[in-house]
C-alpha cells in the first residue's frame, strides 16, 4: 500500500519512505522483529541502509512507523461503535478477519511475532492495546468492566491469528472467513453485552 | 517440579535430568527458544554443558523433553471427556487456566514464544496440536466439525495466555481466575455443543 499520490515520482522522498515501510512490514512479518535487520529491509527496498536510518532512525521507530499505517484499532472501535449494539460482535469479527486476509505479510502478524520474544515490542503492543484499543471500550458497551470485556475479545482475536497464521493449524487455516464469522460473532457479542458475564 | 522419588540423592542421573529440565523450562520461558542456549541452561542447572548434550542431545530435543512433562493436552482431553458433556466447557477453562498459574515460567508460555519466531518450534507445536490435541476432539462432542470446534477453543486459550502473560495486558493479568472461568466456560461450551455454530 503506497500513500504516494498521483504525480509522485520515483526518487521523491515520500515514495522512498513508503517503499521502505512496505519492505519493513514484509521483513518484520516474515522473520520477526529480532531477525529483521535494517540492512535486509534496505536491501529489499532497493535503497542504502543509511537512507533508512535517515528517514526512520532506529529499527524500533521503523517498526512503529510501519505498523501505524494499516492497523488502527482506535478507528476500528469507533467504526464498530457506529453500528447498532446488537450487531457489534459481528462487526468486530469481520473487521478483524479482514486484517488477517493478507496472511503472513499482515502487519498484525509481525506485531504478534515481535511481542512474543522482544520485551520492547511487547511493551509497545501492551501500551498500544491499553491506550488506543481498551481506552475506547466504553464506546462499545454499557455493561460492567468494559475494558476486560474488550480484552477478552482481543485475546480471542490474537489467538485466532496465532493459530491460523503463525502456528498454521490446518483446521483454522482451511476455515472460510464466513465460517469463522458465524462462530466468533456471537461469542464477541456475548462478551460485549451479556449482563452476567462474570458470574 | 522434580520427579525424583524419595531416596533419590544429588548426583543421581535422574535428579540431574530433572534439574536440567527444570532449568530448561525456566530459560525457554524467560527468553524464548532462540535465545536460550544449552550453555545458559547448563549454567542455571549447575552442570557442565556436555552433560546436557549427553542426556538430551540437541536443544530441540531438550525443548521437547522439557515440555512433555507438565502439559499433556491428550490427557487433558481424556479427563474432560470423563465429565458430563454440559460441564466440559468449564472443565477445559479450569484445566487450562491452571497451566498458566505459574505465569512467566509456565511451559506453555515457552512453547508460544518459541512458535512465534522459530519455524521448527511452530511446526512442533502445529503437529503436537493436530496429532495429540485435535485428534481427540471427537471424544468431546458429537456435533459437526469437532476439530474446528476444539481449534477455536484452543485459539482462545492461546490468546488468553498471550494477552495475560506475554503481552501483559493489565486488565487480563489483574483478572481473577474465577472471573475468567465465568466468562470463558460458556464460550467454550458453545463451541463444543452448539448445533448451528457455523451458521
Amino acid at each position: 500500500m503506497s500513500r504516494a499520490g498521483p504525480g509522485r515520482r520515483p526518487g521523491d522522498p515520500e515514495v522512498t519512505k513508503q517503499t521502505i515501510l512496505h519492505a519493513a512490514r514484509g521483513r518484520f512479518a516474515a522473520v520477526g522483529f529480532e531477525r529483521a535487520t535494517i540492512r535486509s529491509i534496505a536491501s529489499e527496498a532497493g535503497v542504502d541502509p543509511a537512507l533508512v536510518h535517515h528517514h526512520f532512525g532506529s529499527k524500533q521507530s521503523l517498526f512503529a512507523a510501519a505498523h501505524e499505517l494499516p492497523i488502527d484499532p482506535g478507528a476500528m472501535v469507533s467504526a464498530v461503535a457506529s453500528v447498532p449494539v446488537g450487531a457489534r460482535g459481528e462487526a468486530i469479527a469481520r473487521a478483524y478477519l479482514a486484517v488477517f486476509g493478507a496472511g503472513e505479510t499482515s502487519p498484525a502478524v509481525s506485531l504478534i511475532r515481535a511481542a512474543a520474544t522482544n520485551e520492547a515490542a511487547a511493551r509497545m503492543l501492551r501500551e498500544f492495546i491499553a491506550d488506543v484499543f481498551l481506552a475506547k471500550a466504553g464506546e462499545l458497551t454499557d455493561q460492567d468492566q468494559p475494558r476486560l470485556r474488550l480484552a477478552l475479545i482481543g485475546s480471542h482475536m490474537i489467538g485466532i491469528a496465532f493459530g491460523r497464521v503463525i502456528i498454521g493449524v490446518k483446521d483454522l487455516t482451511d476455515a472460510e472467513i464466513e465460517t469463522l464469522v458465524a462462530a466468533l460473532a456471537p461469542a464477541f457479542q456475548r462478551y460485549l453485552t451479556e449482563p452476567n458475564l462474570f458470574g
